[in-house]
């Protein structure tokens, strides 16, 4: 067993900044008039409190905005942006893929077959662009409309999602759309270049603020994303990947970073993470497990050291990429699974979605802040499979509790029940009900006791295991009388 | 430690019906236009599915039936009569108290002052219960009212519940309100002596169907009630009794079988226990327990040995009989605390409630039942303070799981959880969903290895535990490529 | 003014089955996958309490259920049965139109794209049937199952929805499809050729039955659709219609059952009109109107004399066959626009659906029932420009009154309000919550004098107004000192 | 017919402040815990967005806080509070009743005996007091609960709300409670005396005044009640009142601020008209007609002249001061009837409180604001019983709309419905749908022309109508081929 005991100082602080609710992904935009996946995304809200949400496919045909030349159909794009609104969301706008009617070529990505090829006509395309964003404006305000960024494409240097990936031809997109976001709301943030990441991506990054600045174009952020998955074995429909080390990705932010810092009429801008998971395929089983949530508490604990926000892709498990869903648990991106299962990640994001106050504390297996009201709370994580103990001693006196919350093997993991289940394709209304209570973390008190001015937290983490626990002062109410012990 | 070893095999039985949810308590009846009783019992029904309810005071002022001779209002009764319909739920009239107007004297019961003397006109009174079971006919319908049980008052053998606790005068009233009733409605069942126990309870019993054999009136079943508090020790406001074994009340219910079996006439009556519980004080800490649990668990294993039907006191903690609850833990009745918090107690209602198929084995520790589909289902509870191992064998073949639903201190037990809390008055919103998961039983799933034909279920139960399981085949679904332990 | 005076005897009796509220259409099987489509389908049913309903595209692609040969996915379609069935609606099962992987070609049909190919393998084809067949009837139980009908196809003899209008190709697919419907499910009825009206409709009838009879193949109704659409207008994206009188398509339906008298071994089938409607298409503006109201409140006035079921054509305005609507008001078929603005139609649906007693008086204008208690009440409708003034004359006495909703141009209309509004393609809130009130009926109450037993009930009807009344006894309750008149 | 023309210029401009929303008044305090008050108040607050409300007995025995001597018991009072937030609304205390215990007489008031005798010990109120408000200072935040205005009793010159209306004794009871608020919570503001009008108020205002100046005493607003009811005759247990004229309210109002302005050190005190309504009496039939809603628009036209703040007593018919209301309609103070069923004066309420922009005119008979996008809106009412024509003329140019709401004696108006169908105590729910269907205001659009730059707006309303009109520009939405007329 792994041993670790930190000793928390009264003055003691780290520089750590939560963005962890800063954005969220999602699957094709039109998903959003989904019953369930409007239910997925207000429990993930309720728990998380997301800022942004960022998708594919605001003018793919499924969303019906471009009905042919100069006539535009926004019925299911307010429904969707009502929706965002009402659960207290601003999109991240992604503006892609193409129109079938204005692609110059048939490629399409996707299951739901996104068009990829660059716009037959480059002011139709931004015909389009600025009467979205105006009618967006008129209908929810200009103050409000300038608060959703637009990022310029998706991924134009993989050849599945551009044709070619065909850098040319991208800066002009992003030389063309930039433009014309700026005419159309003049307030709003644009960016890109929304690469993802391999070979040559930095040179990608090189080369957009390269060409911007030349053209002395605006640039408000930079995006781009990330992932872990390296080797991949197949095996049926799934995808099993090797991880890299949550370091890796850490590492090629900070070199993006570097890069960004050569040019010097973009000084300070941010970098924005607008896709990053473990795996990037959503039949990846990886995404389903308490392994996938210890990873990812490793990631929001880093982060921000490198990003100015990042967006876990996705919530939820209503997406249609490489096909529909066909069983609860098959390896989705989603926070939750379908059937508003919350997965063990779920409960990572909710953990550090809910941390308040001053971080005082980091490593490897900890996150720790000091509360506004004195008291301390922090996440645990273990990603060996030893177990692991951590002895935390903080700087607090009288009596106390520690409230603790558990996602482990046997805790917030219904994936281990599903599959003792048999694994079942569809469910009962009363396997689902067990499955959500087995998807709860396992949750208690524990009396601490102070002693010379000093508590300790002390836990053992199995394997996997991710941990919130919060320490705080007990104000005990006296009520003449009452024995809590007269009847244990 | 305790062990238990228990081989059931396909052929087994034992006797018991599950009446669990036959009937619940509530507090006074106007507390149902409360909008947290609502809440309490909308989370009570969605666990257990209660038929009928019954409670006090439908004559009392709070209801506002009675407003002077003939004049009556029924827009409460109404409006509660509606919710509980609303809720699946029949009430179990009891016909009592006295409206102040009608009343004979000046005693009241109750923080909230029900009149408990005899009506000063009997026929103002017998026109008051045949007004209102007339008007509810007219709105409900004389078929559905038919069906909702008429108990005349409650605990008259008690002086504070019926001056001078004067036998004669109950029976008189018996009679005027019995013979109304089948005026009113000649469908509906009426009974009493709604009696609790205590010296004389038997004769009361006794002295009571031998008035109504004698003067030939109406009948439909035999009401009394039943309780385990013996010594009480006073704290401040808390009331703390030694408990009786759960047999002594098997043992008393026996008894009034004996004595109702006394009268030919009244052959095969149904025995109503119309109240029972642990304690019978509303401050009695022990209802928030997870000993509670236990001691409940115990006595719907045997109640239906001797009775036709029973009432737990009470679902919820919206009740003012000794005065409005002033902390969220104060020893209330209720399965569910203030603020929709399950106490233990709920889970055991929860878990007999939903046992379906046949019982197959009980006894001091469990009960057990062959589901439909050819799987076990049982309830485990431990007594004891020690720990107790109890090891169930069944005839069951190939892949098996079993699901797990476990109470005792740690899990499900927000008393401990609020105790260690510091036992705050009231509660912040993040401290009331605190407690509401640490409410959750602690549910998981384990695979079961046959051998044989035979697989065993064993659980080692702490001290105070209540225990519900499901051992049941499995029917994995094979699906190409998927390997749950790629990634664990 | 045209004016009408009938008299009505206690013992008039007409022959009208209420068929109204038999099936209900709705558009592409997926589409209730979105929430607006619930919240329509929810206001719909809380009207008219639907048992059944029927729409295209179980095994188009965008159910996702065809994954490969032999390989299904249930997960879309699970939602939306059980969505139905939330809802109190059974399925009225269409099975097709064809997976693109089983498509024996090219062809489509629909902005959606619906293959309309006969299969390339057959036996995949009845696979694919079975197997879905099966899952359903496992998960819902097969006595469930056995009440939802299964149409093979849809309006085989259009080229459009089948490949060439092939007939004979349609009478292998059926004689299989059958077939395999009854090995499946054993219970299920099975029925076709669903056809629509037109030139040769009537061949199809009469040589599907008697191809069936010939080879002894399963046929438990007959099945095919009727609208009214003459001769078309097209203007931008809007089509216009000449109408047929409503006489038309009970002259059309009279037709089909004669030929079904032809054929002795299917004596006594029932004959469902699986849709209907005015127009037959989704952008024709007289869906929208009042006088739609009016030539519907025909139709169900006699539609009864010739089917058994008939199912309008559709419930709600989420509908995307000829692309996505691009305004509230569109001339799409649903009873609803989009955003949940009732239209006229809605409540000539809402006012048939509730009727209940005994038919006493139907004409060209009308429709009278008997209550079960006594009182009379009907829907009035004036299918001309002009006023007409109908006085219906009740055997009534004592105090009575009556209960009227009215839809005319100024009473839930809010086509009217949404145009002189300058028809805005997007609405605000405070203009969608005024729509929905323009929408609502005027409703209100009217004192009616009996004189000599009778009571006469006088309407004057503006042009194409449809009236719901009902006439009843009042027992009016007598409250000392309560003067109405007071403050008048 | 009266008649009526004005034209209103663009420049046109009238001193008006929209105080409605302001407050809203409700029976006792312990009522907010009824599920039915709930929705009342949930249906109200969507129409008219209330800031505060106020009520009695805070301290009455029903809200249990005092439980002798320095307990006190919060239960209730944060349900109530919770319930308060969370439907948008701020208390406005009312200090009082007298908690039993602490009373030292016997004297109560109302159905619900509330205690009106001073306290037995002064200390023993203040401490009650202080604990109360830092309470909920401790529970919602000190800055929160400062914006919580806090009243010192109740109509304390009526002998049946303060013992023998004793001025001296109220006098002492504001020093004590006034020194309390401010001890507890420094920056609440605190006022008095909370007067009814009649014979001697004024002199109550004068020397409450002139006590606390000379006295130093904190008062930071003054509060009093005004209604209109005169002469009464009463019939059973109705009571109907001559009314005054709305300006006989105005003008005892503009009386009670001559007398303020009478001291030099409370110059600029804000006056609440913490009640006022047309009768005092909870079963006067006035509150349930549209006269009642005429009589409230002038009174609403005009309040603000003389007040800082008025709240209509009260939202709902959930009241008990003289009994539980024992039919639909009795002629209870609500907004809303039991049922949730909105009087006419509910949409009086709903109009002004809407209002928004720049008032331009005002008279008897009508109130017009110019809307912030340059169209107009306004609320004209007829007070008499013969029709009377309103002529507005705009200045506004192009297409024009205007949208009207409309209550009278057949539109909104459920009082005639119910009366009508016989006056039922209870309500099936058919009828109670019928009622509220009947409570809509009649709804609809006119086209307006403009001619030379100016609209006429121009209704005849007839006697107690209340009409709200917007008047705008219609920017109509051109769409190729749409024909609104091609099926009218």
């Amino acid at each position: 067993m792994n041993r670790k005991r930190i000793e928390i100082s009264a003055y003691d602080k780290v520089p750590f900044r939560n963005l962890t609710a800063y954005c969220i992904g999602t699957g094709r935009m039109d998903l959003a008039l989904h019953q369930e996946y409007q239910e997925q995304l207000k429990m993930v809200q309720e728990a998380c409190h997301f800022s942004h949400i960022r998708g594919h496919g605001i003018f793919s045909d499924q969303m019906g905005i471009y009905q042919g030349e100069g006539k535009y159909c926004f019925t299911y794009l307010d429904r969707v942006m009502d929706s965002y609104l009402k659960n207290g969301l601003r999109p991240f706008l992604e503006l892609g893929f193409m129109p079938e009617k204005l692609a110059s070529g048939t490629q399409t990505v996707f299951y739901w077959k996104g068009h990829v090829t660059p716009p037959k006509n480059m002011e139709d395309w931004t015909s389009l662009v600025k009467a979205t964003l105006r009618h967006l404006s008129s209908r929810y305000g200009e103050q409000e409309v300038a608060c959703w960024p637009c990022e310029i494409w998706n991924e134009p240097n993989l050849t599945v999602f551009w044709e070619n990936a065909d850098k040319d031809k991208y800066l002009d997109l992003y030389e063309a759309t930039a433009l014309a976001v700026k005419e159309a709301v003049p307030e709003m943030k644009v960016g890109g270049p929304a690469i993802c990441g391999g070979e040559h991506s930095l040179d990608w990054i090189r080369d957009f603020l390269s060409f911007c600045e030349r053209r002395n174009l605006p640039v408000d952020f930079v995006t781009r994303h990330a992932y872990l998955g390296l080797e991949t074995t197949k095996k049926g429909r799934y995808t099993y990947h090797d991880m890299a080390d949550p370091s890796a990705m850490i590492e090629e932010l900070r070199q993006t970073r570097l890069i960004m810092q050569e040019f010097p009429s973009y000084q300070g801008l941010p970098l924005y993470v607008t896709e990053f998971n473990t795996s990037y395929n959503p039949f990846c089983p990886i995404h389903d497990t308490n392994l996938n949530a210890v990873i990812c508490a490793s990631l929001l604990s880093r982060l921000s050291d490198v990003a100015d926000g990042y967006s876990y892709w996705t919530f939820g498990d209503v997406f249609e990429e490489q096909g529909i869903p066909f069983r609860p648990f098959h390896g989705g991106f989603g926070l939750t699974a379908n059937g508003r299962i919350p997965k063990p990640t779920f409960w990572t994001f909710a953990f550090f979605a809910g941390l308040e106050g001053q971080a005082v504390y980091r490593d490897g297996n900890c996150l720790v802040f000091k509360g506004k009201e004195g008291g301390y709370e922090g996440i645990l994580w273990n990603p060996d499979r030893e177990e692991t103990q951590i002895e935390l001693i903080f700087p607090l006196e009288g009596e106390c509790v520690e409230l603790v919350e558990l996602v482990d093997e046997t805790s917030g993991n219904p994936l281990k029940a599903w599959h003792e289940l048999g694994e079942p394709a569809d469910l009962t209304e009363q396997d689902l009900a067990f499955l959500r209570s087995a998807a709860k973390p396992h949750c208690g008190t524990l009396p601490l006791k102070a002693e010379n001015g000093f508590v300790t937290v002390s836990h053992v983490l199995s394997s996997h295991a991710v941990l919130h626990f919060k320490a705080r002062r007990v104000n005990r109410t006296l009520e003449e009388g009452y024995d809590y012990n007269f009847y244990r």
